[in-house]
């Protein structure tokens, strides 16, 4: 299975041409379009949202992760292993909690570059070839092994700030609802909100925050918008009271 | 095939999440994406919706359809056959109009519980594998069956009433077209609207309804957003005037 | 490999619709969405973005275009045959630029009308049986040639207007970036644009213009959005400046 991973939207015809790749260099392996509205051109919270959801897939998992704001300068494109799953996608730090959360991930620089690279869309003309191989078995075991790439030592493990606003307008934070104690609060806009176990638990327009199905602390209103209710955008900080 | 019919959305994490179930527990099997933007959290015009465009698809066909505000609370999952085809979702009125249609339907309240069931996304967790299983062949016949789940007796047979918009702004009412007078008008908004058999009938900006391919009432404008012209949303009453 | 070119959306009924008869006319034939949001209900423009993104499938690949603002009036259904590629949909001028950049371009009407043909979804009742039969192999040489149809001589060989603008609000032109001096800049909203190979080769905020990888003059704003900074919309004019 490949899954997508990006902010190249689905209706555009970026996430098309990458699945056009995909089906002639890996035929007949289903792609599933995860997220195609990661945060735009934002490596840093997109990390904290890969970790939780890129661990969901079964080992044997290729995942093509692009937001790609460096797209035609320098930065490395890499092959991350970690617990039997495969990244594909651009080194600027989309990986670094993929990395650190694994037992063992092992990171390779994408030297092999396609006869036509566009200047902009990497995401089809490197990253997919490279997954589409992943794929259909290809190792990378004869790369040369890049261990310090990719690693941005200085973020945080859990990141106190909304990740993703879903099209619920609930917000997702970069926390591990696991990792708090289980009467934490969680404090936005000023305001401070008590944990549920979900919506039919609490009042209808109640604000609360629940651990989501992913296991990220993820901000909610009963029956309506959070992130209107209370002005959340993707950044957004989330104080954790204790 | 699978065909599915949410309000999970494409670009997020849920319709991805469900795919990629689907694709584990049926491997092989078409999944199609109706709907994913169907009435957010209101089962009763989505049960109009879904009793519509359902019926399109060959016997056979398997319809996860899932619009679930009620998620996490005592509401039960039920399987319901209909003319052939199978539909799995939420007990919630959603299937009401699907099974009052059928010459017969059947309905099995599913028993079954995932390993791991979250909180808030019975889709994946539990009406995924269970659709997955039916498109692979599995019937239900051992479950107990369950004639009076899920029925709403006092909902009307058509509804008069928006049940979605389109994309273009058209708005589709709960009215099967067969069933009105040719020369019926449909009043929204104050305004009086005459039949039309399609946009190139009436003139540039003029408003009316005509029969839409899934033989349902829609109201529209030529070259126009008939939803903003006549400030439609879903639950604006339709009044038919024979 | 058929590939779908409509402004029918992805969330709708639409697209799901048009996959689920290509599923069963064409099994197994991967499709792959390129745009569900090309210029809605304008030929014109889509013509230009169809030429461009078309010609990067490899031949063999069917095409099912549908822009078509005139369903169910008397313009004809077609074929066009071009450099190995089909290409199907309605005759108002989507095929034009496809058949005149081609070497030898075959056109022809198709005459076959489906059982059910509803008023006003050619596309699902009509262009895609034919699509699903193309990519099944079935050639339509029987058929009589139709060499004028669906031309429009008088369109421009290259169109300087925007054509599209992507998610990330980049503007899209009509002009084949090729074809322009190295040294040309582009002027758009009275304001005038250098141009750049990508992104990271200008300033943070700064708005220019570069080949796309498909090739079209692209206008852009780095970390920005060019289409709500300079107001562009489809249809804005672009000036050459040489």
């Amino acid at each position: 299975m490949i899954v997508l991973f990006t902010d190249f939207g689905l209706e555009g015809p970026y996430t098309g041409q990458v699945k056009a790749v995909l089906h002639q260099v890996a035929p007949g392996v289903p792609v599933i379009e995860l997220f195609a509205d990661a945060p735009a051109g934002r490596p840093k919270p997109a990390a904290y949202l890969l970790a939780a959801y890129g661990a969901w897939f079964p080992p044997g998992t290729v995942v093509l992760a692009v937001i790609d704001p460096g797209v035609g300068s320098a930065r490395a494109p890499v092959i991350v292993e970690s617990e039997g799953r495969w990244y594909v996608g651009p080194d600027n730090g989309l990986f670094e909690l993929v990395a650190r959360r694994a037992q063992s991930a092992r990171t390779w620089e994408i030297l092999w570059r396609p006869e036509a690279l566009s200047a902009s869309f990497h995401g089809r003309d490197l990253f997919a070839p490279v997954a589409g191989r992943l794929a259909g078995g290809e190792r990378p075991s004869h790369l040369p092994r890049a261990a310090e790439i990719g690693r941005h030592a200085d973020w945080p493990d859990d990141l106190p700030e909304v990740v993703y606003i879903d099209r619920y307008g609930n917000a997702i934070a970069g926390l591990r609802a696991a990792l708090l104690p289980k009467s934490a609060r969680l404090a936005v806009s000023g305001r401070v909100l008590p944990r549920a176990r979900t919506f039919s638990d609490v009042r209808l327009g109640e604000a609360f925050w629940y651990e989501n199905s992913n296991g990220l602390a993820e901000i909610a209103v009963n029956a309506g918008r959070a992130a209107d209710a209370l002005e959340l955008v993707i950044g957004s900080p989330v104080a954790i009271l204790r």
